[in-house]
């Protein structure tokens, strides 16, 4: 048995108890990192309400470093970041927020700089003597020490150790991609561990570089990278139950707002991402973000999806294949290539009784999707649980969506202030989702669209690429569950 | 070579002859444990007639530990065992039965209570210091000890020599999902092995967090849960022989009564792991059974298979895939979601010379099936056998199924002796299930409904999800097999 | 690169330059061993002229122990070898044969008797001390010593170490069933290894219980037992260039005469054994064989593909799946069931430029095949090669079958005299195969059946599970090969 | 994130900063080596202008050893090297060209010659002091020390340690067949790692010795030999961005006028093993080379490519699989052989900005192949990067072959000076391909041949087994990439 959602977990920092929020420098500027960047962006943060929606860290990831001085020490680039980055921890501080900072259990970093393997102690501390409050801590170059759980756990074990050696508590985002099943054994390590290669910028393309896309992605040797977002979905299916609060699966940063996505696939990527109860990371230039960026990952109701207290994931209840509809003239049939073409529904609980319903569609077209109770609340026993004999309430999480023109206030007044976002924000700083949702605050439920009643199913048109994502609240309060899903 | 049944085998303690019979609390009520639902439930396994059906063993699982004390044993949750754990042995063993308990061979417990890992002999001493008889040792938060058989076989030897150390006699259940492939080295190690993920009460559904659900489900990197019955039967298919007396195949803990399946299916369920030399531990919740799961988890005819004296497991000598009746309007192709849809036969070889034989159909619709004695005695050269042209009594194994009427009076009675059951119970504690069919007891044999002539075959129309289980007799007295199967 | 065959190799003892030929108890007796059955054995190998055909190893399978003695030397069963084994390995030298036995590098032997895991070097002093010529070790009971082929290569060398250490030449023969790919490190360990599960007698099921059947069979991660002899070539097909003189792969004992399989399939099974260099260790009851049974055994035509001083295994060139022609009446579709349909071209290289060229029918009707010497010659360069674009004769190797009177005068008379074999015999004692072939004896060579012209094809009807044998001598004299394969 | 190209990488010695151009006897000669093939050859090279073309390294492969000396050190074969391999070692260099040799990471060598297992510092100190500049270290016999890539790591870093302590730069090229996932770990290790079982002289055959050909290739039990060029390339696809300046993919040796390919085949094999960036070693008889096999190896457009200051390998955009034209008429379906049946796009990046576009047609008919901008920059954005919105010109790789009329002046007057070859070589003694890019040159960047337009395609027809390869050079001057991909 695997218990899925109580008592203690993850590892003794305390950190992490929901999914870590915050936003990490590489995917939209890779190594053109500095104390410019992370102190701008950092303020837009604030400026934006993103910090107060609940995105805590400002993480620096790779190519920061300049090298070890002669007594073992790392040391920042000093043009880079000209006052040290004891400054930088000290800046973001004082906005209220979360410095994060990037190492690798190898040799070198991936970006070719000096790595922590066999640094691990000195490295902690520090970082600790940084301020540092968040390690992403990666793979690269790592010297061929993995191969089997063991070999990779002592590796990636002995950071954790470090870091709590240091007293101070730093959330330990592991990022080994997913080697030797991270799922099976980080939950003691780390706040988080990836669990696939590298997101690219793409909603649902297939590529050679990210192999492991058929049925048995769960044992991949070989992570790769440009990954799609519903590549990487598809990968953490098999896992959900894996991350509990405290220690979460991590599908990569986000990439809304980078401009590889439309933004029905953004809103897609993001909603699944929160359903699954990913990490949240942004991954954009938030100085230079759109109105649509904006009100996507600000949403209120999917944040409480992603924050709430159960810390439960989002479970894929079935998946069908759509038709092949390649386009090509070249040829008659494709494999290896192309885009992933299903349609899937996904479910899972929510504190109170809640439950989380994604109809998601990666076809070419728009279609019509029906999930019924019995498959929406199988867990409970399908067509013959009380949940799925009983009526409920329907509360749509992009109804309510922020309008491009208050964002557009926002991001030209650089505060959240100068627009009404009444029912559109949550302030996470002023009061968490959890409480929010315990009140029932309308903001967090979404918009009530409707009911579907006892034994019935939920059907909505779906467009291309798109998803539609309810919370379900039951209209004659909620049932006892027997027993614990373990 | 692998010799299928004979000389020594198991660890040296003697136990598990037969595969073990009991109940454990998981299925049906998870954490939710006591004293009082230990006692409860083992007073009417005795008063329904299921102890002496072959019920021995109550088996607390995870949930009754309030943590280590300061000298480092373990120590029981006093709310809970308000007498302590000996308290509730004894009144166990008052009862003519045995304890079980529950450990893990991790940090943590799934349920996320001190684990055993390196604390393997003081644990085991605590055990036998408390009285218990019965050991099912898990395997959550393994702190990355496993990916070569080697590290799991060191894992998990600790605890058996541990329990060995201790005198006492205490079957050795081990749970470890099948990882590192414990078929191929727990017979010196454990009385048992679980080899699949967790069962869930569902006959034929596949779900993600299952995977390993196709032809090569024997070598699995995610073990998984929410597995359901069917599919674990199917990855039980590549190793029947790896069971022998002393030492099992676990397909986990039975649903039957817990409401997720039908009667039909329950049957199914029930009659398989019979056949297949499971472990048969009952995790329904035994005070509130209807006369339906009584007369299923006491049924005779099909106990005598699982008890039977050689431990030979049946076999599944053919599979043929139904078409795919998916009802979805959603799409037109399904997979990695629905269900299993298959038809089966599978065979196995008795005492005495009987055989076993079932015919599954895993289908939505009644289907006939046909199984030829050439298949049914394939290993024993198949239609050239002495077996196949032979001419046999066939048995049914559920024609004389105990009448609900009967169950009532029973349940209602809380004692067996209320209802007449001549001819659909037996009483293993007064005479073995073997020594019965030693003694050709009816009620043992099942039902006569027909003979099978040399070269023919055995038919019957099967309902959906149900199986049309025999037992065969030579009419002509047995023939010698000139080989022994190793 | 690899060299196919030439200077030193395998284990340094000097055996088993072409591969070993003799007799093993396992496949007809199973446990039922005696002095009795080895002594009368031998003497009919001796009278039938299966000695004289090259089977010079008589080998006692499990079960003939009696446990250890208080001194840890192992002791033999006095009931079944009441003289001792010293005695019977005397018997067998007398008779100008070899004496081979059995034991396991686990904790108990498959039959469950005394492992020699932990006692290589004293029971390599005990089987010396015997005697003993020829030791099969086996892989039951291994106490989880698997998984890298690091791991497996220390258990298994431990014995190889062993056995030279004795002084005595003893052939090891590894039967770990293909664990951790014996194929990539065995040949400077061992004699020969077993490739695969156990052979059954069956010429192409599929069971479940021996899986790895499709076409990733080389990764196989569960042997299993039952597999049948088309299930195992297969699996040998990814590297026939593993074998080299001293050290063989091992497709397990051959089942020709045991009754399984018609005689059509036998002769395909034998054909191929002798075809990829397999081990040849017959398995029938020597003492009640039949005609066919022997014309099949003693064939002197395929024992000299076999013993064919290059040491060159056959190579499957092409294979077509059939279309399945399942008759039942039960589904429309069947999977992990039936039995393998296709057709195969396998082709190799023999001394002094010849080839062997097999065309397998797999089928359940006859059909005609054709291969052309650019499919047979690829290796050399396909239909550019001077080998296809030469002309060739073509033996057929079964043409000459010795005929049911002669080998039915050799049965009842105890000898190979009272019968003319001129044509049809080899002795082998008095004369190599090699030398024989270089002498170009007739009888080695096949029957003359025609010749196929310079980009030809040989083409043959084939009947149901049939195989078309021939040898091919290039008419205008050898080719010098310009590269040698590596 | 994995960085594709930049900053420190591979081994610390400073060679190979782009792929190893060379020859190497085994292809053509195997184990028929001597002092005279060497030298001859290495004259040949100059004479030819292949060692001005860039092919520097003249390698000995396998089969020179006499074993080891008194002392523990490897003697070479006094019969093949009279005066000795220092001598064969300074007769290279004074012809400005470098000396490869050739050593196994077991016991024995491929052809059975004495490993070089626990010699490792022994060995690489002869090496050095022969004056050896390159060593191809292979895999066979290594008992069984692979499994994990710990244990492969752990034995190849021995004999880089050993390379590196000499104080001579020595080139390493590893050359363990994808054991373990070099392109894991061998980045640190190697300055060129083999990923595939070797290569045979044909272009897209299926050969059971060559398996894990199917999309699941990147994870491999049994690397095998026999492997086609297509084959290879395709095992390449997963791991494109492995390879970096100072450690490279290696796809093996060359095939390219060994005669088991069209010269269409060649032209593809050679463009493809410079488009992916691996080793080129030349594997032919360069003393009796035809004029259009020295024609593809000394292209000097298509090794541009090859030599590319980026080090950026191409990456497969898509493939299609075609129709299956077997013309069988033996059966009705095929598989596990035949031949790979696709047409491919690759794409990749190139020094200033300009792009590398390859279609292949892996069919046996002509076809037209379309390949959008928005494909070929996928990795820039698709559809919406500002490259796929720019228009190019287009350079044709092949158009300005060195005609056959030169090539055997060349040949004939064993000197390039006699030929007019303007336009159609390369110096790249006198000026390294990447200054000549740099600076223009037309006979670098191949033929004009046409423009495409913003959002636009290349089309071409290509005809069977060919490819069509083009430079592509942005019309407007090369774009900015906002974000390093890695």
């Amino acid at each position: 048995g695997v218990l899925a959602a109580n008592g203690v977990g993850g590892v003794k920092n305390g950190l992490a108890r929901t999914p870590q929020m915050g936003w990490d420098n590489w995917n939209a500027f890779g190594c053109d990192v500095s104390e410019e960047l992370l102190i701008s962006t950092a303020n837009r943060m604030v400026d934006y309400g993103l910090r107060d929606a609940g995105y805590q860290y400002v993480v620096l990831d790779d190519c920061w470093s300049a090298g070890r001085s002669e007594n073992g020490t790392l040391v920042a680039n000093s043009t880079r970041f000209p006052n040290g980055m004891a400054h930088v921890a000290d800046s973001i501080h004082n906005l209220g927020m979360k410095f994060g900072m990037y190492a690798t259990a190898g040799s070198l970093t991936c970006g070719r700089y000096e790595g922590s393997l066999g640094y691990e102690e000195v490295d902690a501390q520090t970082f600790a003597g940084w301020g540092v409050d968040y390690l992403k801590y990666d793979n690269c170059y790592n010297e061929g020490q993995e191969g089997t759980p063991l070999i990779t756990y002592n590796r990636y074990k002995r950071m954790s150790d470090a870091l709590n050696a240091t007293g101070r508590p730093i959330l330990y985002s592991m990022c080994n991609w997913g080697t030797d099943y991270p799922w099976k054994w980080a939950q003691t390590v780390a706040n988080s561990w990836r669990m696939s290669g590298d997101i690219t910028d793409n909603f649902n393309r297939v590529d050679p570089r990210c192999p492991c896309s058929g049925d048995e992605g769960y044992d991949c040797a070989l992570p790769g990278f440009h990954c799609s977002a519903m590549n990487i979905l598809n990968k953490m299916a098999p896992y959900p139950d894996k991350g509990q609060p405290g220690a979460w699966n991590d599908l990569d940063m986000l990439e809304v707002g980078n401009g590889g996505m439309t933004d029905t696939e953004y809103v897609t990527h993001f909603t699944m991402w929160a359903a699954v109860k990913s990490a949240m990371i942004m991954g954009n230039d938030i100085r230079a973000m759109d109105a649509k960026t904006l009100s996507i990952l600000a949403n209120p109701a999917v944040l409480a999806i992603s924050q709430d207290k159960t810390g439960s994931s989002a479970v894929r209840r079935w998946r069908y294949y759509l038709p092949n509809n390649d386009n090509s003239s070249n040829a008659t049939a494709a494999q290896g290539s192309g885009t992933i073409a299903e349609i899937q529904m996904w479910s899972g609980s929510l504190e109170g009784g809640d439950a989380f319903v994604g109809l998601l569609n990666l076809g070419d077209e728009a279609i019509m999707i029906n999930a019924s109770l019995a498959d929406i609340f199988v867990d409970a026993g399908g067509s013959h649980s009380e949940e799925a004999q009983s009526s409920w309430d329907v509360y749509d999480l992009w109804a309510n969506r922020m309008p491009d023109s208050a964002a557009n206030i926002i991001i030209e007044a650089n505060s959240t202030s100068a627009a009404n976002l009444t029912g559109v924000y949550w302030n996470n700083t002023e009061k968490s989702y959890a409480d929010g949702v315990a009140e029932e605050a309308p903001v967090l439920l979404g918009k009530h669209v409707g009911t579907v009643e006892a034994g019935g199913s939920i059907s909505s048109m779906v467009e291309s690429h798109g998803v539609y994502a309810v919370r379900l609240r039951m209209r004659a309060g909620p049932s006892k569950r027997k027993r614990d899903e373990l």
